[in-house]
């Protein structure tokens, strides 16, 4: 099989991590005898700097060309001081989601066995371990929704954003929610704010309408208040998430440092054609940038989430993953993971991707 | 002096820890020389049983002549089926909050000395402990801005909400804050979604506005998906966090969890004749009402916050607060807050407003 991805590697430690991505899929390729064209763009800050916006058209159309988008990470304190709209974060990953109608966000979080001690969590609450996967909205809601402006003078001058969702947009993303937790625990939690927003009133009762499809999966409301509460008092008892596009933002970043281990953390953004971008959920990292220790394992996971998601390449996914395994089961580790004592053993940046590229 | 207090006890156990706040109340008139008269009203659940909605008129009314409102907890199972708009909280609360223009919400939430090991976070971080105060807007943003509803049909059907906030309602709360933040450890941090709302650049930029008035106040900008995970790792660099009506409704509930004992914390709403509603943090835990052992230190707290804002009595609020702290310093505790092993030395809820009351 034959595809053509296109790379955009990013800020801060994004091409570090990417290039550790790279000599991964290359024994995959080999392996599983794929055939992997990779052409590399420029999105983010190094996009503002080269070629004055967060998203060139060149860029865009290379991501139209391809079957699947290997992201990096974007930003940085260069552009921080930009208007809103022009920042990288926002002026790239934004118009990339509505760009390709990317409507489904799937965010896996678990904590890692031998890891707990990296979670915030009280030593007996991480004891029990957790593993979430969060199911988000990601082209709707309040991000996307019309109208959204200024009006008005002096101190009446006001701001308004619209919060927006349809049937047809709550159902597909509920149904892959509930589909997910077929392959999983079969629980599915969808969080709202029914007792406030209208929204989460229609949400609520599309989300009724799609379990009846799933008779063979638990599905429980809460609303996000307690979810972010219930969240640190007892993260086992949760299995499949389903969030809209602001909810799924927030609970999904708690989640995710809950594990204490963002640098293993890869999330997927999907359209209904299976076309895709895959990205590390940590950011930039500008703070440790070209030091050679960031983790490139969220990034190496997100190769093997679009080998499974867009290329449908279920074995490969599967040899990356357990290759990941491999290096956290036997402590080979980057820094941030390791406590104070046994820094010294920590690995490289390249020693990770070697160790799991040999592991292939 | 003499004031009038409407008292709505409401669900759960709303009540029982209402009589220990009345029992305190008594003795704070007497050494204050204060003349206070109480009047009780039905709100939530019981007002649904016996008047057929959660807020009737006499209960409004009643709360329009008084000079505050002492509040309990409202809601349980028992109505737990009932449409959104007719349940307790969502009935009683947000039309309470609307109709006396409660705009300005203060939710303090400490961890107390002592009861470090009741907080869900790992013990080196609960060891430094945390002093937050969040500082919500209450009656704006997309709770209340209009349109919100629902329109269209079949698979096209929408519903809507209406995030908006004008500069007035962003000035008044920040100002609040950074007024707060002068009595404390001199740091705001604002929270938003700069990066994807319209409303959040307006907040982002008229909180700015008002820092320049407050030259002694640290002023710092944080994204909410981002302040859900800072606060797990470092909660003790929080000190007043300024939030949006929604931002706030989540943040304050995590770190009220955070805190380990939600039975502790208490909350005031405020408009700006120093008109208050004043209430426990936690619900009305229908699991454990009328059982006698809920704490009532939440709503104790509430009292005195109360005695402070509203009735302008400082030294007779700081006289229960110094109660109360008494009363935990001496591991004069329910049992919630004692770990198994002490269970057995757990107070009831009477006993502990007996300590508190004779401690004034
Ligand atoms: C950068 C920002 C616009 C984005 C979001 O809010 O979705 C980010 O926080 C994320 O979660 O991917
Ligand atoms: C009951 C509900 C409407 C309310 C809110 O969302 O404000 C509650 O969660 C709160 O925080 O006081």
């Amino acid at each position: 099989m034959s595809y053509q991805i296109a790379v955009l590697a990013g800020d801060g430690i994004g091409p570090e991590v990417m290039a550790e991505a790279r000599k991964v899929l290359r024994e995959v390729e080999a392996r599983f005898n794929l055939d992997i064209e990779y052409t590399q763009y420029d999105v983010g800050g190094i996009a503002i700097d080269n070629h004055g916006c967060p998203l060139p058209d060149a860029t865009l159309k290379g991501c139209e060309a391809a079957d699947a988008i290997l992201f990096g990470s974007v930003g940085g304190p260069k552009w921080e001081k930009l208007p809103p709209n022009e920042q990288p974060e926002r002026g790239a990953l934004l118009p990339l989601r509505g760009h390709f109608e990317l409507f489904c966000n799937l965010r896996p979080a678990k904590l890692h066995d031998g890891l707990e001690h990296m979670s915030p969590l009280r030593s007996d609450i991480s004891a029990r371990g957790f593993d979430v996967l969060c199911v988000r909205e990601l082209t709707g809601g309040i991000y996307f929704g019309k109208p959204k402006g200024r009006q008005g003078e002096g101190e009446n001058e006001e701001a308004f954003d619209t919060m927006r969702y349809s049937r047809r947009e709550i159902s597909r993303i509920a149904r892959i929610a509930f589909e997910a937790a077929r392959g999983r625990r079969k629980k599915v939690t969808s969080v709202d704010k029914a007792n406030v927003l209208a929204c989460s009133v229609l949400w609520r009762q599309v989300v009724e309408e799609v379990a009846v499809d799933f008779p063979d999966v638990e599905l429980e409301h809460i609303y996000i208040d307690n979810a972010t509460m219930q969240l640190l008092r007892r993260p086992d008892e949760f299995d499949v998430m389903l969030c809209s596009n602001l909810f799924g933002d927030i609970l999904s970043d708690e989640i995710a440092m809950l594990t204490g281990s963002m640098g293993l953390l890869s999330s997927a953004s999907m359209n209904s054609t299976g076309f895709g971008l895959f990205e590390p959920a940590g950011g930039s990292a500008p703070d440790i940038a070209g030091k050679g220790i960031a983790n490139p394992v969220a990034q190496i996971l997100s190769a093997a989430l679009m080998l499974r998601h867009s290329l449908k390449q279920e074995e490969a996914a599967c040899a990356i993953d357990r290759a990941v395994s491999k290096a956290l089961n036997s402590g080979y580790l980057t820094g941030e993971l390791l406590s104070s004592d046994k820094r010294s053993q920590a690995k490289s940046t390249a020693e990770m991707g070697d160790f799991i590229a040999n592991a292939i």
